[in-house]
């Protein structure tokens, strides 16, 4: 017994040290912030970044420390209420669009909760038993996983509470903000040929999300895909064609959300002066017309196509594309925080990772034969598969060992504030116009 | 040139015929009904008999007479704007939700519309230059599904409006209304087995809907779908377990409709001294449980079938099941206008057309290569091609001649007013657990 | 016995006699109206012509014949529920907001309702015992002038029913609206010294409204009062002022219903191609310049008061002007049906009954020493004293009996679709701006 | 000018050290507050404690620095616009409920703007020329008095916005809230003859706020008026009573905003195992039943009335039943923050200044007479005379200097978040049944 707790020990020492290494990322994201700045709620859809730093410790202390850790007590007889997010199976969870409303506990209290789950977690890993270990480790790398996206969020949510304030306060500081305006030739298509093909996870082969699964086979015909990102440039001849005010480019129901919102660009774009700004993590800035357009949905992107004469990539058409590609692109670890121009003389497919999340065709739905985890946990993805979209290949804010080809994000197609973008499709007959 | 006129005529007396039939078929569905009865409008999805039978003179008057008539005058210069449904391209429609407030025209005036409208159709019919012809008779098709189609929604929109009153008015005598209760017993799995296979109309194989194009290739893996619709006994069942108390059913926009709309059993179902009744067509009737479960949700249906550990179709699976049988069952020539109970000693495929439209697992999109038409008829279908789910199959109250295997039918997934009801499926993994 | 019988009948003689005048007058005023304008509701506040025909039915069913008359049973056993506008102790009324949705029971059913309820109110009069006397010819009386309120909002929901219909239908034929332009030179004040005055109704002295009782003191400063209405030549100079876009006019709230609804002018005022038209009850006309600004709203008079440095009349103030004054102007006996010019050479007070309700500055309340009335009568005007303001004088649809200088009329501030004008008023201190 | 100088001097030194005084006091209110609960925001009513900080000196330096000192520049050019509440004559405000919104400028920013801005006005005030003084004066004064608005509004805010918190934060320690629980006799009646007499402020006469002038003459008939405010006991029958679910005794739009807001019991009363409980600046806690009720909307204090068979007094009743009292009473200065109960064995008048604020029946309005100043200065009270009921008499958490007979304060009648509390009032014919 004495080995195999040994072994055991040796077996998480991996793990443990990414645990350490991801949570402490989610602190490092908070440190431009100011106290003020940490309980802000602009909107239902965003939550505060304190709410952030405890709903994820939350996930480790409900779904590992309380199912696993025998005697474990949980830190606060509130906090599963607090900071459950949407996980009905637990309990009622507290308002979504209340999370402003909790000036306490304090940010130091959050931090002390997380410190706390932290100590129990390396404690719990170092005692793991054989029987265990395995379905530990895969509920440990799902915990990290779901870290990880809400690093994106605490970003896409603090991006979007500041543009609120007439005062645009900047996450960070000017001097990283310092983009060449690199100049650019069309895109390309990239034609791929049709065929029955597999997409989706096999969860032999690494961590996936439960709604990547099960890898299934697939019928494409042929298509023909943009070798790169819809840049600034090109989304403004679409507001400068009268698009935002031309009803015949967009979906019906996106018509109406352009109406009712208001909408006359991509969220950000402010013009000044008779100059085209947009408000980034760095506050207000200069567009720079070679950078991918950012911060659209899906019906913009899905107008912008079609006034294109193209269509946005089936997830299928999309996974096609990437799934033979290296992990590759601008992600967080670069530090800009902002979607980059393509590289000017690049060929080949370029900013299929990273930049921004890339809207696609696809509503978000099962693949075939997909079996909802059971309990709690289950909740995680499949309740949300109606009205929804998928977007692929994450963004500048992504981590980018939290990518793969395989890897669906969802979100509803009126949704702006995610770092989301536009790349181009076309079946066969039509790309003979590109 | 006078030959070919009277080759013309010859050309179009089948169709002026058929032309007169189903213009008839409207008003026919209209007698049953009070003058007071002909402007109610409860909620903004529903409009006015009045409203159907002035909209689908307008279809022809705008998109055949303005368009090829030469000389035709519009039948009043208001015309154009208060009986448009949503063609932008036309102009900036009536509100939708106000439909209800035209007390005037009269009845008495949109039936003069109508005559006026039908007079110049049959006399244009009459004299289609032979370069037309092709265009105006598809047209004219386009012109009668579209009015068969609001000949179903005059029956679904008066129930709803009807069911609203406390006096439950009933739009057909009851003595029509003698459905005996068949006993029943379980439902069957027919299993089909995978390949590549073709769905989707051909455009040259008589008329379809812009939507059901193109005919395409489509990969479908082995699953099982039940030989008939279930019932509303199966479906007290999953009521009396308690399952609209329970989220872990429900598709989390499904379980928050539900919430906000207090659902607790079917639209039409109310719970009278302990006796489950329905409101009908006949005003409220005791439930049959033998017959189709119908008026629910697609969100009910999903949550159902996750109760059953089962899952809804897709449209592809569906149209596979459909597409060899014969378009046979009840429809709305029976004059019983409501859902039968399926045969006790039927075998195979049951109850695939008519009775209530199947609500599948499919987001309505385009199908591969589609190409959206170009003009204001091509608002027809394509720009609703998101946030609604399909269905297949028709129902009790429709034509049998206007439905077919690939015909498409699409509505959001919260909404319950249609005859909408339920058949379930599984992939072949799950299907031993029948 | 037999002695008393008869000279209860005598009694009755003349209330029958007005009890039919009253209820056929209600009946001749749906006469111009087609049977598809009976059960528009174009707003919550606004109710179908045929729910107030059934309404008001229902009053002396509900508050004489279930009340007094031994035996009596109800002519349908849902109506209770249906025609009940706000009597709570009666039961719970089928919502306001919902009252269009009742195709059912049909107008004739409705006429004969009324038919019925008429036949037994008569034959009930008839007969009633020495004792009950007194109360039953007081609740006689009460139906009858809430008959008559009803009458006026059967014209005032009606216009506003037809505004919303872009045909703009009239409800009476134009050879009647023929009113000259008179010229018009502007009011004048005139003033009353300050002392202790009574104001109210007594009880004693023919019918009054509850809310009009008791007769008090109230002391009043002096005061001048303006001798005729604002007329729209008047208003047309604080449009054209820019008042509507002017903050420093408004109450704070007034400002931002004003935002909310897009307010640029009165209810019914159109400027098509340069100039002002008004929806009436005529359709669309020309507006005169020398008739009575008409339907605005508390919030617009009082701005328009404040542009004038003048302000609006208390009731107190508006009564003591009233109260030695004959009940003449113009009423909906002269069959106009529409505010007219003042008289271009009259002196003293002019218009202060009929033509248009006059808004006043007072809250609705009760007056000191007002006692609700016991049991489900009380509903009827007390607990409406709150948020309301209180109008004054009558209008060109009110009858003329209906009417007297202690009358109290109440709507919310925002209220725009009654036939309510402006006079103005003025403390001493300012009166020499005049 | 030199003794000029000199002279100004002197007059302003006792002004400068009120000034002090009232701004020290504002942030001595803010040390119970983390940084966390400086921007909370529960609904658009209530403001954050930040934003009230800078408010009140946004209101010296738009008011006083603005428009008198000589060469004075605003400290930052959005706080203008940031920091206005509703004076629409100096420019647009920020919307109202995205206050919360403001993580910048921060809570630091904020106190070295108040540095900065008390430093000015203190310069400024040393040298006020002669012709200015009597002005500057009187703006300081209003300055002051509207930072002490402020002060107590900075306390009801907070604690609603605390309320809202699962975890119940208390603003101060629980040490200082010992109240005994004294017994209590019921109240009695205290009765006013009837007479002509004054109402209303002099502004010869101290400061006192527009909407308290002129002074004029009242007429009021003999009332009677209890001695001391309704106690949490006696309320306690009412709810017992059922009222909360009996619509007989509320106004219309009461009986509409209780069924709404699921009106139980007063906005803090929370039910734990079968003991009332209330939140309170010190948490939640046991309801002590011989304190006075508080937190009642107008609608449940007109209710309670009307079930004791009374009603609220009218602003004129409560003034004359005041004017006599000298301004005592439990106040801020106190240091308890909660309503206290009545002294037991008191006679005459009790609780008339401090506790609750007392609803009286008057809607607020301008007294006859009435000048708007002019300027935004006449924005601050005068643009809220609609739709709002007065109260009256301070509260628990005013401070007593800031108060007198003739001070209004107004709310809507929903409102329910003030201290707001319940003296009943009777007209003579009534009084004999109390």
């Amino acid at each position: 017994m004495q080995n195999s707790s040994v072994s055991e020990k040796d077996i998480f020492i991996e793990v443990i040290e990414k645990y350490k290494r991801v949570r402490r990322q989610s602190e490092i994201l908070c440190e431009p912030l100011l106290k003020e700045d940490f309980n802000l709620q602009a909107m239902p859809q965003v939550s505060p970044t304190k709410w952030h730093l405890a709903h994820t410790s939350w996930f480790f202390e409900t779904f590992l420390l309380c199912e696993f850790m025998a005697g474990y007590k949980a830190h606060h007889p509130l906090y599963e209420k607090l900071f459950n997010s949407y996980y009905v199976a637990i309990n009622t969870p507290f308002p979504r669009a209340e999370r402003g409303l909790l000036s306490r506990p304090t940010i130091h209290e959050v931090y002390e909760y997380r410190r706390a789950v932290d100590d129990s977690i390396i404690k719990f890993l170092s005692h793991v038993t054989v029987s265990k270990q395995s379905v530990v480790a895969s509920r440990i790398e799902l915990g990290l996983n779901h870290e990880q996206q809400h690093q994106e969020l605490i970003l896409t949510d603090i991006k979007y509470n500041f543009s609120r304030n007439p005062l645009r306060p900047a996450y960070c500081k000017k001097s990283v903000f310092k983009e060449k305006k690199t100049a650019e030739r069309g895109f390309e298509w990239i034609e791929h040929k049709a065929g029955v093909t597999h997409m989706g996870a096999s969860t032999t082969n690494g961590f996936c999300f439960d709604n990547e699964t099960p890898h299934h086979r697939v019928l494409i015909e042929t298509f023909c895909i943009a070798d790169r990102l819809i840049n600034n440039a090109e989304y403004l001849e679409f507001i400068e064609a009268g698009a935002y005010q031309r009803s015949e480019f967009w979906l019906a129901d996106g018509w109406q959300k352009c109406q009712e919102g208001g909408w006359q660009a991509p969220l950000y774009w402010q013009r000044i002066d008779g100059r085209w700004h947009e408000f980034t993590l760095y506050g207000l800035q200069l567009l720079n017309p070679c950078e991918p357009v950012c911060h659209v949905s899906f019906y913009e992107a899905d107008a912008y196509a079609r006034w294109q004469n193209s269509r946005l990539p089936t997830e299928a058409e999309w996974e096609r594309a990437a799934k033979l590609l290296p992990v590759e692109g601008h992600f967080i670890c670069d530090g800009v925080l902002h979607p980059r121009a393509a590289c000017a003389n690049g060929s080949g497919p370029r900013q299929m990772f990273g930049d921004v999340w890339e809207w696609t065709g696809s509503a978000y739905a099962a693949y075939p034969g997909f079996i909802t985890p059971s309990g709690a946990i289950g909740e995680y993805n499949a309740k949300f598969m109606s009205n929804q979209m998928v977007l692929r290949g994450g963004s500048c804010i992504s981590e980018r060992e939290h990518l793969r080809a395989t890897y669906r994000n969802f979100f509803y197609p009126e949704d702006r504030w995610q770092f989301s973008g536009i790349r181009l499709a076309r079946s066969k007959s039509h790309a003979h116009h590109g």
